[in-house]
């Protein structure tokens, strides 16, 4: 493990410290807990490592747990380093004495409390194992004041070591049901984790080439190939009635890579389950089992040869007003190679999908968790861990949860493009209050769903804390912007003003 | 209750619907959940009311947990009214499902979650019951999406009511005791919690005065009286060290609104008890208990006549550079009539409240959990409870925790004054970090603790959302600006630009 997202207080000074002596470790400052945690994710979803954050008891976990719940959703491998109180002080119920352990626990991954300094390495390679699964998880070690002070008093004869545990292999009945599925019923594949890289997706493709099935992707993949060449799933959509009716004539559907689909909320009358009833579902792969191994034995057993992926014509850049469609056209039309991109876009990158499946090859990292201000902060972790340049698509709504991103962008210098679009609004709850039947014809409930009076300027937020930005107004501009933001090292701010509201 | 600081998803929309029907209720949008549950803080400390909030499921929960546990550690009444999926949807564990309880109970209040729609009048009121407590306390409703959109089949004959507890009397035989220490032995009333009001502090003074004793207060005060004309007791040191020091010639200690002071942080060779040993402890008036009876019950016993306030001049307003020093000087010569101050001033405010003794009478917040990004949040609380103007002084890291809160100010026009302290550093970890012990000389470690290389502008922060500001480089320009935003409604952002680091 080589770095560190850290906000830490005086219990984490012994950490801090031992950054001097550790050059391998970078230590990265984060003015935010919940930065620290999200960049950890992004650095994870590219690297596949696990990155530490350094945290400051109760509440430095609280103000990253929203992000460490995305991070989980995601299941990538990630280390908490979490500070206590000494041992010998927890009892005094000082004003920040909390409870570390259930906020950890209410993450469902791994935790221990090290008791003394002689536990510690032992404790560090435990919590990095239990990180990586599989499927990854949140591993948070919590090292109290005194642990981190105190001296090792019997040194291990040598380190302990970090153990990998492998993926596990696919159980060849289910791939037998599969098989026999695939080639009698109305079936699916339906994909997602680590069966999302160009090289599974293409497995994938041959198979439903093959045996006639459909291909279904997650509504909202942690990370996943796009562009020129890769194959483009159909994707579940996100409004449950939508995605009931597209999976409604699917009799068995073959899960690699992904749990069962449900609906992201529930809503009056409409069912929570979006298979049809009576599909016949296969678990070929869940999170965690080795979803090449099972494409390829799909592959084998059909002698399914190698499908061609369909070609077109990349979009081009677009001109005129900005809209959700222009929007999309122009990420879409300027994308760089080997882009990997951050889309919290919310409602207005609703086109940007569609519109890239001929872009420049790149990668997409989406909501996981559903829990907003992710994509600035997994746009930073992306970029630590990548030499490749970073483009977050950014809600306003969402990016002023963990807008002091930012500001490591610019302290670390760190290739990261971030497009803010400005809708002025919580457009998707406008939307979800009328599929949950809230309907209200009152401006006080208008109101709170509306984010003008006053107007933010994002481009200010953003050269506050030290990233140059730009406005765009038309698709010309953005376009114009995105450009020079790609042949310019650092990061850039460029903030897209869109229609308000829906759009 | 009549205030609610709402930062509302897809599950909390049928409470926002009602907010067009009921117009008692005032919502109001933050823009983070943590401004939110800090805003319910500083509303409750300053009006005794609890406010809710309103939160979107787990995540939510946590973003806010932070200011919870302010709010916990001040002892303020506060409802949360936390969102969660439909009853019947948690067991397909979408993207959001999340464990609200562990989160809730954390904070060691009181949770429930309703069930049906004819249990929610029942709930809400029970849950305003238990945030009164006493003493006050968080109390978590969480309100499942379908009991939000479900009817209510059997309405109550009469609404619920709530109960408010009376504060509990002073055992008789701890007066006794209390009489007989203060009497005898080298005593000190150490007060905190309800006896820092103006009143209660008088009638402090008045036994201090008739008996001899000391008169402590604890360091970190939820909100107390302060200016000319209200007794200033000796307040204890946040340095353990400091602490330990003004503490040990006293061999008893009478505890009045507050718990036994001990060490904030753990430090190697510093004790965690702040007391002597062998100081003679009595728990006159915990917290929950009246402590303007345990006050008269002593003055009455002493027949303590009417003390002498001290009396002196309030300082002069100050010319020339601008230094922790003549930073506290501005503020405390140019307080207006009944102020209420929001101090996170950390380590740029410590010379606050000794020039503030004899400044215009105002009240004083305070940072009780000592989870930074309280200040901002809190004043925005303060002025939604009072028409008083309210003034933060905001360190810029701590500043940095919660600045969404500047947006909320500027759209419901708050009279709020923010000094935002510009010293480019976490200058309170350079001073942490040497007393635990974890000195190094490297510059990887140095580069964790400040907040240069970008400088941030945090008058653009202000600006950018709403708030206008200007920049204060010395002590004129503050003085300046402090009486223009005092007189001028709405809000106002200072930055006050002071040497780099510790000064």
């Amino acid at each position: 493990m080589t770095t560190c997202f850290a906000n830490p207080g005086t219990s984490e000074m012994h950490f801090v410290a031992g950054l001097d002596d550790v050059p391998d470790m970078r230590g990265i400052l984060c003015l935010f807990e919940g930065v620290a945690t999200g960049a950890a994710d992004g650095y994870a979803r590219v690297s596949g490592q696990p990155a530490a954050t350094l945290l400051h008891l109760g509440p430095g976990l609280a103000n990253g747990w929203a992000n460490l719940h995305n991070a989980r959703r995601a299941r990538v491998p990630l280390v908490n380093i979490v500070g206590d109180h000494a041992t010998y002080h927890a009892q005094f119920n000082a004003p920040l004495q909390s409870d570390i352990a259930p906020l950890a626990d209410a993450l469902k991954g791994w935790r221990r409390s090290s008791q003394h300094p002689d536990e510690v390495a032992r404790d560090a390679a435990d919590a990095i194992s239990a990180a990586y699964g599989p499927p990854g998880q949140i591993a948070t070690l919590i090292v109290p004041a005194d642990v981190s002070w105190g001296e090792v008093t019997s040194a291990p004869e040598k380190w302990p070591t970090v153990v990998r545990t492998a993926l596990a292999s696919p159980d060849d009945q289910l791939v037998v049901q599969s098989l026999n599925l695939l080639r009698t019923a109305r079936s699916a594949l339906f994909v997602g984790g680590s069966a999302l890289s160009r090289e599974q997706l293409a497995l994938a493709h041959r198979v439903a080439q093959s045996s006639g099935a459909r291909l279904i992707m997650e509504t909202f993949p942690a990370i996943m190939d796009r562009g020129a060449g890769v194959v483009s799933p159909e994707r579940l959509m996100y409004l449950s009635e939508f995605a009931i009716a597209q999976l409604q004539d699917i009799d068995a559907l073959i899960l690699i890579g992904a749990n069962e689909p449900v609906g992201f909320f529930a809503y009056p009358d409409v069912q929570s389950r979006l298979v049809a009833n009576g599909c016949n579902m296969v678990h070929l792969a869940p999170p965690g089992y080795d979803t090449e191994a099972a494409l390829h034995a799909l592959v084998d057993a059909l002698a399914a040869p190698v499908a061609t992926v369909a070609d077109g014509e990349r979009v081009s850049a677009p001109h005129g007003e900005l809209t959700t469609q222009s929007l999309a056209a122009a990420l879409a039309a300027t994308m760089p190679e080997d882009l990997i991109v951050a889309d919290e876009s919310n409602t207005g990158g609703v086109h940007l999908y569609g519109l890239s499946q001929f872009s420049t090859p790149h990668r997409l990292m989406t909501l996981t968790g559903g829990s907003i201000g992710f994509g600035l902060p997994t746009a930073l972790g992306a970029a630590v861990a990548s030499d490749q340049r970073v483009l977050a698509i950014e809600a306003d709504g969402s990016m002023m949860y963990t807008l002091q991103a930012l500001w490591t962008m610019a302290r670390e210098s760190l290739d990261v493009t971030v497009v803010g679009l400005s809708n002025r609004s919580y457009a998707i709850l406008n939307l979800e209050r009328q599929r949950v039947g809230a309907v209200s014809e009152g401006d006080t409930s208008q109101r709170m769903l509306e984010l003008d009076n006053p107007t933010i300027d994002l481009c200010a937020l953003a050269s506050a804390q030290g990233v140059p930005s730009t406005r765009a107004t038309s698709a010309d501009q953005l376009v114009t912007a995105l450009e020079r933001s790609y042949a310019t090292p650092g990061p850039m701010f460029i903030e897209a003003v869109l229609p308000k509201g829906l759009s």
